[in-house]
Formats: C-alpha cells, structure tokens, sequence
C-alpha cells in the first residue's frame, strides 16, 4: 500500500526523532533528527511540521527519551511540562496528562516507569496508526469512477493513500488542488502527495474555484478539517466554507474528514482565529505591498452542517 | 478633485506620451516616456499598462507622431496597423478604423491630414473622461455612510474616487480589497489607491470572502467588468462569480461597473480564457511548486445577471 511521506511526518529510529521538514517539501525532501525534548520543543515552536506532525512529535519525544535515560516519574512530569508549553494554545495536555498519569502510576506501584510510558506510547500510536488506516479506506470507497474531486489546503496523507487504492481498483480520477493562500499547503503538500500517490492532479487559485465549478470541471469535493462541534459544524483552512458554498450551489456533494467534537456544541462556539496579516502580505521575505497596509486574515472559517453532505469521522480513542 | 493615478495613467506632454508602469505599483511610481509608434507597441507587449491604459496609450499615439512630423494618411494606416498587432485579441481596431477614416476623409478632401486626426483624438479622449467622471459621481451615490464595502482586482481609478468623493460627504466608509492572485492587482493597485484617496482599506485573501461576509464583516460588493452580454451578464477577472455567489447567500447587495454589451447575448457567448498556468506557479521569478505540476487559471469567469443587484454602466458612445 502506497503511503505518503505526509501520512506519518515523524518516525523514530534507535535513540533519534526523524521530523519531517514539512515547510521544504517539494523542493526538499528532508528528516530533521530530534535526540531530546530541547529539541523536540524548536521543531513544534518553528513549525517543521503542522498540528498531526506535532502531535507525533509530543509522543515520541517520550520514547526517544526513556531511550536514551532512566528517567523517573518527576523527570516525565518535566518533559510533559516542556512539551505543553511549545505552543501552549495547542491542547497537547490531554495525551502529556495520560502519560504523566501512567509514569506516576508505576512510581506508586514501585513497577518500572520507563516500561510503562513506552507501553502507553507505543499504544497510542499504534491505536492511531490502525484508526487513520481505516479512514483511508472508508475515503477510497467514497472515491468512484471517473470522479473530478476539488480538495482544499491539505489532509495529511489520507487523501492521497485513499486516491491510490482507488487507482489500484481501476477507477479514473482526477484531483483539483487549491493552492491554499498564504502558506500554499495545496500547491505544495497536497499536489504533491497525490501526484506520488500516482494520479493526475491540476492546481488552481483560490479564487478560481467558482470558474472550476461553473465549467463543470468538478463533481466531488473531499476537504479535512481540524474540529469538529457536536452539531456537525466543522472548522478547517479559510477557504473552506466559501467552497461548500458554491458546492451547496452547483449540488455537487461535499465529504469532510471529522473528528470528535469534544465539547464544542456549534460552530459559533469556535472563535475565529484572526492571525498575523504578515503571513500573506509578506511572501518569499517581500512584501507584496510597498506601502503599510492593513490586512484580515483568518486562520481558519466554520463550515455548517447543512452543506457537508457526508462526513467521514476518525472513530474515537485519545 | 481627487484623481487617482489609474485612472488615467497615459498622458501627452509635449511630444512625449507617459505611461505610467502599473506592473511596478506601488513600490515604485515611474511613468515610462513613449516617443513613438515603435515604443507604444513595447509598453502594450510588454503589459506595462492594462485594458484601459492600452486603448489611452492606441489613441495617443497618433497624437504625439503626428505632433512630431507631418503624416499623411498612409502613415496614419501605418501606425493604426502597428498599433491593432500589438495585442491581436484587443479590439483595438474599433478605435484606429475611426483614426483611419478620418484621416483618409481629410486627405480625399485635401484637408490637413494631421489636424484632423489631432481633432478627432482629441474629441475621443475628452468624450472619455468625461464619461468616467460621471460614472464616478454616480459610483459615489451608491456608497453610503458606515458602509463596508468589498472589491476585487482593479476597477483602474473610479472606486478610488467615488471614496474619496463620499469622504468629502462625511461619510464613514471601509474598503475590504481581495489580494486578487495571481497578479495581486487588489493587494498592490487597489489598496495603494484607496489609500490615496484617503480610506481605511484592508487586504484579505482570495479564500477569505466567505469568513469575512460569515463575520458580517462586509454590507457591500463594488466590482468592476471587463465585457458585458446583452442580458446583462458580465465577464470580469477570476474570482467575481464565487464572490456574487458568496453575497446572494448572505443577502449582499452587489453592484457592477458595467459597459456597453457590444453584440454579446449572454455570459455563455464568453468562453473563458484559460492562460497559461506559469502565471500562478510562479512567483516573483520563483516556482511555488518544486516539481512540474498542472495547473488551471482561468484569465476571467461570467457573473450571470440574476446576481447582480445594480448595473453601473459607463454611457455609450467609444
């Protein structure tokens, strides 16, 4: 089975951390090593990798860590701690809390503490791993024969290993990718992957979708997202609400990748996230305006449910 | 008056023809010194200037050559026939065949070939601006006290001071100006002119329209056209039709500056130019994406009347 690189940015062999440097790819391809939680701390702060890739990074730096030391539970603690605040308004909490618990747990019971984290972490990993296969197959069967799919922004790997078991089955397909202003995740990470994964792929602007659509170029759109409410609402890259827009208009189907929505009753509960205008007034280190200028820029929008015809949500587990 | 630089940005003075270089704004104001046909072609070929630049710097041309020798009215067809093959798909042809015309008129009548011309040319480009300025005031009229109005590209000069007529008026008003990829004509033209004329602007990303308007952020779309249909239905750059999608699903008025139909029934008689997709993969010289990928950019797209609240269009005659 074709997997991509995107799929699982982070890997550990021997004592080391293997990150991959997502903000290179396509130009470069390559693995930052990551021998101990300093380390693992700068690739989260500088953003090598995006918020799944982080999430493997948290986890494993466990690993390569009681790797390398006999650590005890309060040394655990500090890790986690360190961890949390690489980006403290991620809520990388809710695993470093399931690991601390276990190490102080083994500590109590007088029973190996490094033992028992590698147990708990290699658990979690391999529990997401077999989750996130299994999306990736119920994705493929979403996929049919002679399908024209408009993505947006990137999925990390499933959409592309959904598109190459698809292939493998003898359908025809063809991805649009947006490019995904300002950082160009689909210009660069989504076409990417999907062209390894063996299929014919066409970038275009994002102001260019209502054109793709018009035309008739499209009949399925298949976009991730990054939380979800528990009334259906989804949050994603911005851009995505103004795509299930024109698909509401044009009556071609919408498929989002979800997740539990922990908590979050409706998309109104998800506070747009206005970020640096820097981040698409300045491009390649130049300004694109000569002068000061303001600019909006939203980390991400809320879809409704009404316009997602079909969402394909990891089960739960974490 | 507040006169944007765009909205004339080819002018004689003496026997000279200045245009202004659009691709450099805002980072550096140059006006490029166009001494004859040869030159003018260049500033055409080279894009120096847009649409309407273009067809200012076809007509005076025949002013500055004919100020600099005496012609007679083959040397007018000359010119006219150098000026119709710099940009084959531009229709200059209707502004030259009339230079033409008089011309050989005044010589079958042994008139003065160039004093004609210089009549006629004349006359044009008063008829011209005269017209812009009144679509101007009638642009004003539609902007109202605490509006917050959204554009995309560049309508070359009118919006600009239709603003700055409403602050004149004392009315409150707010621009949100798409960066316009992958020309960024929004982020670099229309921002630095709403600047000038003096109002609050802000820049947002192309895939940003639909959290702005869900943030109920904008009250009001003021776009531009490039070709209007009988029906009413109008070609303008790529991005227009899902922004007049995005304003009928919230209840947005959206007004079009619009233009005389010339023969074109509906949307469906303008088939979208797709250009050449390097024109988004690159980037300041730079590929956005490593390896070859394909890509789709579309040069306009067809906004179907149905989604236009309000037609501005420029009085008929050339």
């Amino acid at each position: 089975m074709f997997e991509s690189p995107l799929f699982w940015p982070a890997h550990v062999k021997g004592n080391v951390l293997y990150v991959l440097d997502e903000t290179l790819v396509p130009s470069k391809i390559k693995y930052i090593p990551v021998h101990n939680v300093k380390e693992a701390v700068a690739v989260i702060r500088n953003m090598k990798t995006r918020a799944f890739g982080q999430f493997l990074v948290v986890l494993n730096t466990f690993l390569i860590e009681v790797k390398s030391k006999k650590l005890e539970a309060k040394d655990i603690e500090k890790i986690a701690h360190a961890l949390n605040n690489s980006r403290p308004t991620f809520p990388f909490v809710e695993v470093t809390d399931i690991v601390v618990g276990v190490a102080r747990k083994a500590a109590h019971e007088n029973a190996d503490v490094c033992k028992a984290v590698v147990r708990t972490v290699k658990g979690f990993l391999e529990g997401i791993r077999h989750r996130r296969l299994e999306r990736v197959r119920r994705i493929a069967v979403h996929i049919a024969d002679g399908d024209h799919i408009l993505t947006h922004c990137n999925v990390s790997g499933e959409l592309a290993m959904a598109a190459a078991i698809a292939i493998k089955e003898k359908k025809r397909v063809k991805f649009y990718a947006t490019e995904t202003r300002p950082y160009m995740q689909g210009a660069k990470l989504t076409a990417w992957e999907l062209q390894k994964a063996g299929t014919h792929v066409t970038v275009v602007p994002d102001n260019a979708v209502g054109a793709l659509m018009a035309e008739g170029l499209v009949n399925k759109v298949i976009i991730g997202s990054d939380r979800s409410a528990a009334n259906g609402d989804v949050a994603n890259k911005a851009g995505s609400y103004q795509i299930a827009v024109l698909a509401k208009e044009f009556s071609i189907p919408l498929i989002v990748l979800t997740q539990p929505s922990k908590g979050v009753a409706t998309g109104h509960d998800m506070p747009i996230e206005i970020r640096d205008a820097d981040e698409f007034l300045v491009f390649n280190g130049q300004r694109v305006f000569g002068s000061p200028v303001k600019g909006f820029y939203p980390g991400f929008d809320v879809v409704p449910h009404q316009f997602i015809t079909e969402a394909i949500a990891i089960h739960a587990g974490l």
